[in-house]
């Protein structure tokens, strides 16, 4: 069983940008610019864009945060957003999800301009990567395929059974492992709450992409031996044993999953490593115009 | 087994239309306009186009076709596409594929006003339509999702198998149909040319969809007792038993599979009928504004 490293493969992703930037930066040509708008004071959201803004510094790139308070109005939103994608200076945004309710999450995403929608939730992003064209793919799925594809994870003609069709996980990810070329050629199996027989399906994964948000959801009946697990799943479950009062465990039951695995996903340590790494990679082709020209 | 006749479901839709238009007028409404793009002279888009007319004047909608040389440049197609999307008096409007060479039917696709994308190839109203917004849905897939709907078929947990990952059949079907709601909820599997153990899979199958182009490719065996099947292959094979010296065969060998069947469609007669009926449907949306505003 080999242990697919969200850890290392992150490392090795952000030094090959760092090398980009400065390459950038000899030619005497702009540095990648990111802007995350941050509304509130959601203490998951403060500390995800606080990584964002380290891992920014790490590689080279400019990094800005705007802040709203919660009371924000969504014209106002509306109006910075406008800014940004006029703004030549700024090369990508995004808006940290979740908004409070009063603002339309759907207006604001879709107020983004394409060519700079890094976190690729725009519905033209979605369209583009649906039907094979290139697109900014949004940082879960795109860490999928990052693992996949470092690791040399063969996957054409393979059965691949996707747990989950969230908009941000289970669809994206199961359209573009069926597309052409690799890593996809995948014959993807989609599963959801109104799924009969889950594990008979799921014995039949030679790769199994779970990200249905239930801790422990997957057990080693359910794994067929030799499979490539991907735990997507972060649960934050209480605690008796360690000192916080709670502990992270993945959808899937890690330490009777993995002995039957060929490759497995740790958590914490597996994809969510890798989403900020695939911000910075958006990041990276909307500096270099590599989507839209 | 039930024959998901076509003939009768289009007849059906239409008359509805018809009943929608006449209503419009009654209140003093515009009458929805249609416009098809026509380059060259293949007889298959002229029959096509043709029969789009037809379909148009059935219902009481306006219907204009364009027609250009097959010399005509990228860039004056590019010039019309703009007016008609200036162009008030227009709802919506289609370029009929293919087109020449010299001319990019992906920059033409994404040229065309999504709200007046009545095909629904623009990668906005694809990227749309997968994440569950509305959206004009192409005509295939809208035809498949109108005959389960019209014959109350049972989709909500069922295994839908897709044969083909087209743009245009395989992919959209395989998203729409384990979306929420009905007709969705399946659990879908989207098989293709690298798929290994197809017979295997689509024994599997409550719902097959089969978008392969490969003459009767599905034979008995590879059917489960009681499923629903819909054929969306259209392969024209040369027959000396006919007077025209061809004859139209799907993609499942209709006679030996149709007995194991709960549903099946016909070829031709089946959701092949229903395209122009979703292009019909899609305009009408457009004049009434109901997917963009």
């Amino acid at each position: 069983m080999i242990l697919l490293d969200g850890k290392i493969i992150s490392e090795q992703v952000k030094v090959e940008i760092a090398q980009e930037v400065e390459n950038i930066k000899k030619q005497g040509g702009k540095v990648p610019h990111l802007v995350a708008i941050l509304v509130g004071h959601d203490g998951g959201s403060e500390t995800y864009v606080a990584n964002k803004e380290k891992s920014c510094t790490q590689v080279g790139f400019k990094s800005t945060v705007l802040r709203f308070e919660d009371t924000v109005t969504e014209a106002k939103l509306l109006y910075e957003i406008n800014l940004l994608n006029n703004n030549p200076d700024v090369d990508g945004f995004i808006v940290q999800m979740p908004l409070p309710k009063h603002i339309s999450e759907q207006k604001i995403t879709e107020a983004i301009d394409p060519k700079k929608d890094v976190d690729g939730f725009h519905p033209l992003n979605v369209g583009r990567m649906t039907i094979g064209m290139p697109a900014y793919i949004s940082a879960t799925p795109d860490g999928i395929i990052e693992l996949l594809r470092r690791y040399k994870i063969e996957t054409s003609g393979k059965h691949c059974v996707v747990l989950g069709r969230s908009n941000i996980v289970g669809r994206p990810i199961s359209n573009l492992l069926s597309l052409k070329g690799y890593p996809g050629d995948c014959t993807v199996t989609v599963c959801h709450s109104r799924t009969k027989n889950i594990p008979e399906i799921t014995r039949t994964a030679d790769i199994l992409i779970v990200a249905l948000g239930q801790a422990e959801y997957v057990t080693a009946d359910m794994v067929k031996e030799g499979a490539v697990v991907i735990d997507v799943g972060i649960n934050r479950i209480k605690s008796d044993a360690t000192k916080s009062g709670w502990k992270l465990l993945g959808d899937v039951k890690f330490d009777e999953v993995a002995p039957k695995c060929s490759y497995i996903t740790p958590v914490p340590g597996g994809v969510g490593l890798l989403t900020i790494v695939s911000l910075l990679k958006n990041t990276l082709k909307a500096a270099k115009k590599e989507i839209y020209g």
